[in-house]
């Protein structure tokens, strides 16, 4: 079979690589019939993840259909549609139990293994590990285009956005970065009843796409974004704060956008340390949370995009073949230019 | 000034009275601008609460403007547009400290005061007691139209239907009877991410009006109801399941629709017993919840008007003034057969 | 092996059967060290429980070593000492995904199947399926006897009673029953800080019990109960009032215990219809709840016995060996009257 | 009458002022029977507190008896025994609504006023505005010097380290600084069930104090004591750490000291930035928070003490009379030297 093959850092080539196979009685193999590349993919092509070592098929997002199934694997069958997410969980360790298989013990003391630790989704087949726990059944009337996003991008801005924010009905919510998982984040506010939607960044095409999002107000990045934000909310602060980028910068300003009492979600992926004002946020009784995402929210999102009130596949915005995936790479590389946000990559 | 006065089983008139005044200085007096008919009214006139004798003024829900404050009340001055609610708060008891102020004990007893235990809101004037925590300011942008319905109708199918309820994001949530309150809890499944919102009635304006509210399906009242919501739900049953109604019949309609693991949220107004099959319900990890509306999600809900989320004012089918008041209780009283749901009554 | 095999309503052996053995790749056979006796299990020698046929080995509570291990299975190997607890779960399912394994739809359409739709473990040796994610790792200075009553009596009364009853710092508890459940909720309400507990029981020594497991109250059940509860509540009743009998009548007691806004745990097993007074309950924004335990506390209540918090041994009043099954039997099915609440039964 | 009166950065002394009087229909007068001194009181000397300015009168814990009562007050009536906390409350305010008095807008734009804003409670009498909404009545069995830590101590420990941290039956929680409020932490994670509390401190009387309040182990603080935590939990970390003192590297400590998925609770004041090492910590899923007491605990408090579950009482080492008030400040100034916790101040 093919698969995009990890090089060292800066390299990457499609090319024939064993056949996927059962391992282990929990396995199954499914073929890839959807995939997407992720900003973490980007990262390890930069070579910022150091687990990550040549010869590893990268990708840990797909949509495809189970070809073999081992021997324990009692709720998948050959032919099955399935979605495969970004995070592996064993079901029962500790962290599993509390439904946070993004520590999963188990599986790799991370549950995100797929293009990591094992060989992953950008690929013709994938080995699915503790596939009785890991893999979601799709919808008959739920699209391929539609649900590949929920592998990764849509859990990451709910869960580490919306719901580690804990945004409430009537709440006002500012979100500061308005890339894929910004915009996720954006597009499952609603599910929590959030009545106004903020949304900041610095380009033109993601803040129009963040009010066909659920958006009610937009605002440039900038020195002016706090007193914007104040201005727009009776100068009280929006009730949660997403950062979705990964500077300290951005931390700083969702830290500054938000009033007493209310929270700050950390989304992005941070390289170094952030200095933060406790001197005045001490009194504040706000809330920061962090974390990698669980994917447990797969379920939920599906029977919303299910029932037509997400319209997940929007964050498609390009669409290439397999012996694309160069092309796909280098649009997602630049996606604000591009006006890109997901690229949605099948076989030809 | 005049106002609408009960003088016993079917007898009342719109008719001159005492003006309303300050008597406590936590006290304000509100000039009427928008008043509206609550089932609860039909019953008194029915006679069936003791409580409500010869010569009280009904009512219990309306916008207005503040026109004299008791020397204590330190929130609102005159002028203030204003929502009074259909409860009353001290806002220092046990109950209203745990947020229960329908059971707020300084009040009376019970937090529903007006046009039952003192004067209420169908008339020109209304002195409102503990008026800085019992009233709200209306946004400048939102109309009187879409506020009135947040006094009762609305607070009602939320708290003691959607919140009572526990509605959580991709839920189906089947709600028995699409009257006012049925359409409210409808109106407001949104704020908490259902996604699929099954309305059960026999009339079919009604069921008209849930799709346009926010329902996905709707199932005509009959024997089928049961089978029906089964069908739609891969035989599970609901996750949570509203009665709206208040009968017997209908919440052992909404106990039988709901899954393991479910809710049933009791809206109804009961008069007899429910003999409940808990031979069978028992180990079905279901939850019974009921009670009487407390009126703290009006901010909550203020907020989803002001930003346009909730179009509350299509809770609004009738307009009458002061002087067709009995014209508004007649097609009110027979509501469906009138494609009524709410009237709005106001001064001429 | 040995096993106590159920011959029809009112007919048991302890008699030799076929040896416990590996089915599946996801079993594990266990030795059972310490078993104990349900309530649930004289329903069924009752006939009570039609799945129950005759050459089914009963029980449905062990602590144990592994002695044989299927291929699939990763987290268990033989010599581990494990808990064998009442719910059996796949850890896949919907319902065990919302943390229902009661419910788990794999298993059997219910999570209790040992002793009931599979042999069970009133014998020498069990088979376990789906071991990963049903049994528990016991801590090494746990003893089999502290272990033991985790297995379904805790849980039960914790998560059927305390948990569903959400009890919260602060409350008053009332706790209508006080055999080995009532207790289980009684030892369990200081996890969640309740201020107060009144237990209510006809039975002297179960009072005494229930004051030595953490009761602050006792009262003496019959037609004063209700008067008696107010008084000690400064005439408003408990917080939460827990049932753990399974009559209507206790049940109606429990609710009649409650305060506005107050919770009815139900946690009895009920064979008829309850007939509730839903013209005056309406109004008082109760809640009642119902089920079956899940068992998913386990990790919970076993920190805190290994921690001291909670003396779960305390339940063990009696003890036997396999030998001895018949008179263990006897003694637990006369409870009250011979001091007792649960037993230890383990080999010679 | 006499106070403590403020004259700037280390001047005080108690003398003569006028008479505390109703100003506001909304205040009473209350007479000062027991008061006690914060760390804030310390800060506020050392001129820290920018706010507090020549003349005020300190203090902001009292235990009194109503004296003087102002027209609208109906809550509160002379020779009432009552709390007054550290955070007045308007009751009508958004914040308030929302449960954090912390910061009324009503008030004083943050809820600390008495020592702070207005004259405070190391006073023979005090005027107390928004009595009805910020007073608590003290049961008849609770003494004063069980009350008087329920005042600040006891409830910023609950509120900001245990009810913030979220704590849950089963939880290992690490308590960084045994001082008062640290050791209010540890006196009150009980009520919410957790299993194991470590203490850390430099100070054995301290240490010790932290095992008679509930703690299951102490460890002294040093550079080995992160290794030591992980040594005590599995190599895994606590659940909740709570930071009780207020300096970069002790919060620093308390956020290496957390397991992935678990909450550091900042309960200590900061006057520098901290740099938080967010490129490790934003994959660990755990949450930070922070924030003033809001006091909104203390019926809950009170209902623990009143049941004998909570012995607030032990929180006063050391008692003095007002004409001893510098030598009460001296051993408190020097608490951990003086093997003081917190002082108890009467009239002679």
């Amino acid at each position: 079979m093919k698969a995009l093959v990890y090089h060292g850092p800066g390299q990457k080539s499609w090319e024939e690589v064993p056949a996927a196979a059962i391992r282990e009685p929990t396995d199954v193999v499914v073929r890839v019939d959807t995939t997407t590349i992720c900003g973490t993919d980007l990262h390890i092509l930069q070579g910022d993840v150091a687990a990550v070592t040549d010869g590893r098929i990268l990708g840990h997002e797909a949509v495809g259909t189970v070809t073999e199934v081992g021997e324990a694997v009692k709720g998948y069958a050959a032919g099955d549609r399935v979605l495969v997410p970004a995070i592996t969980r064993c079901g029962r360790c500790e962290y599993c139990d509390r439904g946070m298989p993004s520590h999963c013990q188990t599986v790799g003391g991370i549950g995100w293994i797929f293009g990591h630790l094992i060989d992953g989704t950008q690929a013709e087949f994938v080995r699915v590990p503790y596939a009785d726990t890991s893999l979601y059944q799709i919808p008959a009337h739920v699209t391929n285009e539609q649900a590949i996003f929920l592998a990764d991008s849509l859990p990451t801005g709910y869960e580490v956005g919306v719901l580690a924010g804990r945004v409430r009905p009537g709440d006002t919510v500012a979100v500061v970065g308005a890339g894929a998982v910004g915009l996720a984040a954006i597009l499952t506010t609603g599910l929590w009843g959030a009545a106004r939607v903020i949304a900041i960044d610095a380009n033109k095409f993601r803040l129009d796409k963040a009010l066909e999002f659920g958006a009610t107000d937009v605002v440039e990045a900038g020195p002016g974004v706090v007193d914007q934000v104040r201005a727009l909310t009776d100068g009280q602060g929006a009730d949660v704060s997403i950062e979705a980028v990964g500077y300290p910068e951005t931390l700083l300003t969702a830290a500054a956008l938000v009033r007493p009492g209310g929270s700050i979600a950390n989304v992005g992926v941070h390289g170094v340390p952030v200095e933060l004002p406790m001197q005045d946020m001490w009194i504040q009784n706000v809330t920061l949370s962090m974390g990698l995402v669980d994917t447990v929210s797969i379920p939920t999102l599906l029977k919303m995009v299910a029932s037509g009130r997400i319209p997940a596949e929007k964050m498609g915005t390009h669409s290439f073949t397999f012996d694309q995936m160069d092309e796909a790479y280098d649009v997602f590389k630049n996606a604000a230019e591009n006006s890109a946000l997901k690229v949605i990559i099948t076989p030809a």
